[in-house]
Parts: C-alpha cells; sequence; structure tokens
C-alpha cells in the first residue's frame, strides 16, 4: 500500500495541537509518509513570516506557544500546494473560513483524497435551512469527509493530559487508519459509523452551555443544572433524529456527546458568558467585546441557526430548552423564565 | 377506586423533602388518602420527642430545619402502626436498616402494599454477590417494589429548586399513581420500566465519583475528568447489562443516569473526600472522621461490594475504572495510577 501523505489546513490552537500528535504519527507508522504539511495562514510575527517561524522553531510561536510541533510537520503558507499531494486533509479552522478554502482548493487536490473535519458549527444554507460543515466541504471538493470531536481543550491535548476522542468515519478501510493516524497513549480514540451525529453534537452543546450558564448565572443549584443538561442532552438527540435521522443512541455516550457536552457546560466560554449575560444584565454582543475581545460566541450564533430551521419546521415547542436559550440571547425572554419553559418539557409528557 | 394510603418509612433529610411533596401531593389528588404517616426513628430533641416536635411545629427541626413539612403527615415513632394500613411504602432509610425494618414489618403490611424504594446502594448477599436493596425488601416482605432515584440533592429539593427525578416501575398500572405522587410543578418525574438499571445508577455513579476526586485531587484537568466520567458511565451501562440484562440504553440518559452522575462528579462529597484522598495522603477511614463526622462514604464500600463480585466472576480486567478506584481507596494502588489503568480501556479496543 502508498503511504498516505497528510495535510493540516489550519494552524491556531487546535490546529497546532493536532499537528503534534498526527506529525509524530506519521513519523513513527510506515502507513504514512513522513513529511506533513500544514497550511498556516501567513502573518509577520516581529517582523518574521510565521511560516518560517514555524520551520524554523518548530513552535507555533503565536497559537500555540511553548509546544514543540515535530520537524517533520512543514509549515506551508499556500493552501493549494500544502493540500495538493495530500491523501487525508484535516480542516481545522473557524468554518467561516471553510467556503473560501473549498473554492481554492477545488480542482487542485487529488481526487481519492479524503477529508476529515475538525470544524465545529453549521452554516446557514442557501435557499433556508442550516448544513453541516463535513456536508459543505464534502459536496464542494466531491470528497468524503470524517469527523473528529471529542472533550478536546486544546490546551490541554497540546500538554498531553489524557483524554479521549471521537471519530465519525463511514468509511471501513479508512477507519482504522484515521484512528492509527489520530490515537496516541494519552489521545484515545473512538470511531463511530454515525458521521452526523458526531458532527451535530460538536455544535449543539454549545446552545446547551448557554442555558447551564444562565443557571448559574441565576443561582439555581445543582439539580437544576444537571436537569437543564440532561434536557439539553435530549434535544440534541431529538434533533439529530429529526433532521439526521439513522444515527444510533450510542453515539451521545462516546466523548462527542456525554463527556464535551459535560466541560462545555462546568468549564467554557459559553457558559462563561452566559452567567455573565444574567448577572451583569448585559447584551451577548456587549460580553463579546469585554470577555473576548470581540470574537463570537459560538452558543448563541448556533442557537439562532438551529431556531431558524425549528422555526420554519413549525417545531419550536418540541425543542422548549434550545428555543428558549435564543430567544433569551437576543433579549426576547428573561433568563429567569428559563425554567418555565422547561417545566413541562415533552420529556416529562 | 379505594384511596391509596402512603406511609413514608424514613425521616432523614431526604425522608422528610419528599413528605414535604408526597403530603402536598396527598392532599390535593383525589387518588390518595389525605393522612400520610411517617415512620420517624425516636430520638429526645432538647428533652423533646421529636415525633411530638414534627407533629406539633410540623418541621423536622433536626433534618430538615426550616421547611414545613404538611400537616396531613403525621410522625409515627411505631414502623409497624406508621405502615400497617398502607398501600403504598416508600422506603427511605439508610440501607443498613433495611433488613432489620424488614423483619419487623413482616406479615404486619398489607399483603397487596406496594413499595418504592428511595435507598441507595447495595447489600452483601448471603452466600456471595451482592443484591440491589429493592430486591431485598420484596424478597422480605413478598411485595413488588418500585424505585426512584435521580440528581436530587434533598436540600434543593426541599428549597423547590426545579429538578427532575427518575421512577423505575414495572406495573403500568401502578406507574402513573406513582408519578401522580410524587410529582410537582418544580420536580419533574419520567417512569421507566427498567428499574433494576434506574437502582444500579444510584449506587455505580458513587465508585465514578471518586475516580472523578481522584483526577481532581491529581489535577488533571477538564478533558481528563470527563473522559473518567464517560469511561465510568460505560461500565455502568456494561456492569448492568452483564449483571441485570434486559435494560435500556436510554435509562442511562435520564436524571437516575447521567444527570445524577454529573452532580454527583462535580459536587458531592464522594468526589471532595476523594481528591482530598489525593492531596492529603490520608486514608478514606481517616477522611471519614475528620470531613464526615465518622459517617461512612458510600463509593468505596460500593467499589468494594462491586470489587467482590467481579473478582469472584474473573471479570476485573473489563471494568477497570471500578477495579482501579477500589485498589486505590484500600491503599493496593496509587491514585497517580489512575489513568495508567483506563489507557487500554475495553471501550478504545
Amino acid at each position: 500500500m502508498e503511504k498516505k501523505r497528510i495535510c493540516i489546513i489550519g494552524s491556531g490552537n487546535w490546529g497546532s495541537a493536532i499537528a503534534k500528535i498526527v506529525g509524530a504519527n506519521a513519523k513513527t507508522q510506515d502507513k504514512f509518509e513522513n513529511r506533513v504539511t500544514m497550511y498556516v495562514y501567513e502573518e509577520l510575527i516581529n517582523g518574521k513570516k510565521l511560516t518560517e517561524i514555524i520551520n524554523e522553531t518548530h513552535e507555533n510561536v503565536k497559537y500555540l506557544p511553548g509546544h514543540r510541533i515535530p520537524e517533520n510537520v512543514i509549515a506551508v503558507p499556500d493552501v493549494v500546494e500544502a493540500a495538493k499531494d495530500a491523501d487525508i486533509l484535516i480542516f481545522v479552522v473557524p468554518h467561516q473560513f471553510i467556503p473560501r478554502i473549498c473554492s481554492t482548493l477545488l480542482g487542485n487536490i487529488k481526487p481519492t483524497a479524503i477529508g476529515l473535519s475538525l470544524v465545529k458549527g453549521f452554516d446557514k444554507k442557501e435557499g433556508g435551512g442550516i448544513e453541516l460543515i463535513s456536508h459543505i466541504i464534502s459536496k464542494e471538493l466531491h470528497i468524503p469527509v470524517s469527523v473528529l470531536m471529542g472533550a478536546n481543550l486544546a490546551s490541554e491535548v497540546a500538554e498531553e493530559m489524557f483524554c479521549e476522542t471521537t471519530i465519525g468515519c463511514k468509511d471501513k478501510e479508512m477507519a482504522p487508519i484515521l484512528r492509527d493516524l489520530i490515537q496516541t497513549s494519552y489521545f484515545r480514540v473512538v470511531v463511530v459509523e454515525d458521521v452526523d451525529s458526531v458532527e451535530c453534537c460538536g455544535a449543539l452543546k454549545n446552545i446547551v452551555a448557554c442555558g447551564a450558564g444562565f443557571v448559574d448565572g441565576l443561582g439555581l443549584g445543582d439539580n437544576t443544572k444537571a436537569a437543564v443538561i440532561r434536557l439539553g442532552l435530549k434535544e440534541m438527540i431529538k434533533f439529530v433524529d429529526v433532521f439526521y435521522p439513522g444515527g444510533k443512541l450510542s453515539t451521545f455516550l462516546e466523548s462527542c456527546g456525554v463527556a464535551d457536552l459535560i466541560t462545555t457546560c462546568y468549564g467554557g466560554r459559553n457558559r462563561k458568558v452566559s452567567e455573565a449575560f444574567v448577572k451583569t444584565g448585559k447584551t451577548i454582543e456587549e460580553l463579546e467585546k469585554e470577555m473576548l475581545n470581540g470574537q463570537k460566541l459560538q452558543g448563541p450564533f448556533t442557537a439562532e441557526e438551529v431556531n431558524y430551521m425549528l422555526k420554519s419546521k413549525n417545531m419550536e415547542n418540541k425543542f422548549p430548552l434550545f428555543t428558549a436559550v435564543h430567544h433569551i440571547c437576543i433579549g426576547q425572554l428573561k433568563a429567569a423564565d428559563l425554567i418555565d419553559c422547561i417545566r413541562n418539557h415533552p420529556e416529562h409528557m
């Protein structure tokens, strides 16, 4: 079998942490080409190109300082140059960059390449509804796309602290190859076939985290928070069942499901900003400026996209938590009314 | 239909919180007899009998001070007197009292009575293995026994903070009656048929909470803690599947499952003492004396019982987290070795 060439598209915090893992595995396993390319959006750091810094010092000084990226990972400022020979394209960029990257890559990659998306979130669909990022990549580039999601705070993964992750991959031949590319003694992989469920978990959990943050802000106690998280998980399951049917319940018990949901609802910035939202009375936009340096918070944005979909299907009342979180985020409902919205949840009927 | 008479056996923190709910529901619903008896282990509080205090002030000043128990709940110091006319017996005492209460009640209750057990934990079985508390009650008294478990810190339930609970009941006729007896606008009930799974969750979660506490004590981060909780949940599911087969996966997504597990692994005294165990180097017994006023911690005890069962069936290696928690608690393994025990978990194979 020919050695698989790997390209990592993206070099932020998470991309660099994954480069550490992928680089090490490519170096030690015969089935992978030693040289791994990493597309780095070029920028100047103290007058020097970031790609040059990475290739000389093997450290992404801007996005993952203090960690060595293996020297077989080569930073490349041109995405086509980085991707053109690759058999496996790992996508790990903020989701708004996906359309532009795909249109640049179209016609410039191996037709036999496959994708692995680490990108979280949905995108608005032309003509209404929402679309999973892996579906967009797949349609744009005409390649199969698997996904990787889990309770994986990048900084802790880079520190080599033990954790698990979930790969969703339909292709039985590729599944063990992707697992071997990603798994290490500290980063444990479970592969499931249920790609859409895995990816939905990565997006929907952030809505639930907003609900958990509201509960924290309201000072409602541990029982209530557990109930909100559980009802959130049930709505995640129902959402997938309605819009991406055919998944397995057990997928929600993988790292991408219950584990990622837990960390996001206890740590995580969606929870934190939502707590501040209740306590300060400021808008989400104001808090994004103050607490996130102007970056957009994923949860309220996903809640809006999901609500757009639910509303158009007349299904808001079947997802009372998702719906309430959206209405609270946009100021149409008081956070204090959250509990009244879920008191007669379909789960209790 | 004749009105159902209710007896609550137990009057601690949790028993008194449940008495508040059951009393209110019995008063307002025709299907229940207004008068609810509550067996109270008699003790003197400043020279006055606790039953008299409760019946005069409608407050359990010792175990749930500051909360009014409805006046239709009558404290009775004799368990036979309290239980003899009851159609529904609610058991809510520490599990070591169950055998003695059952032998006292045998022959002195209605033969048509049913039980509802809120008691958590297993008990050692004569001749080896372990037994669920509801099975013990059922065998001793020859009555069917349902169970109630969930993310239900008694103090928060008494405060009427919103939460959920799970009733496991096989009898389709009794299920709605039990739900109506327990459900309020702030205490939401889901009934499932899967009684043994519900009850196992209530016991097994405490083993996982010890693991979560060790992770906290070791300072291993959010990803690792989420992984330990998730692997714990998977071992809970596997345990039920092996020893109480026929349950449904969805039961573990009820309040008794994932919700109770989460609160126990983030709040909860098993987590707290286990964290201190790592940080101080003291034994569990020493910490029980210091932190719990000599009360036994449930997690290490359940871990021991479960290990006794797993060892006898030669299945320790199929439950590496449960096994490691037990070995750490008894000082046969260092807490720092926990992660090495679950690195090659069957889930990752």
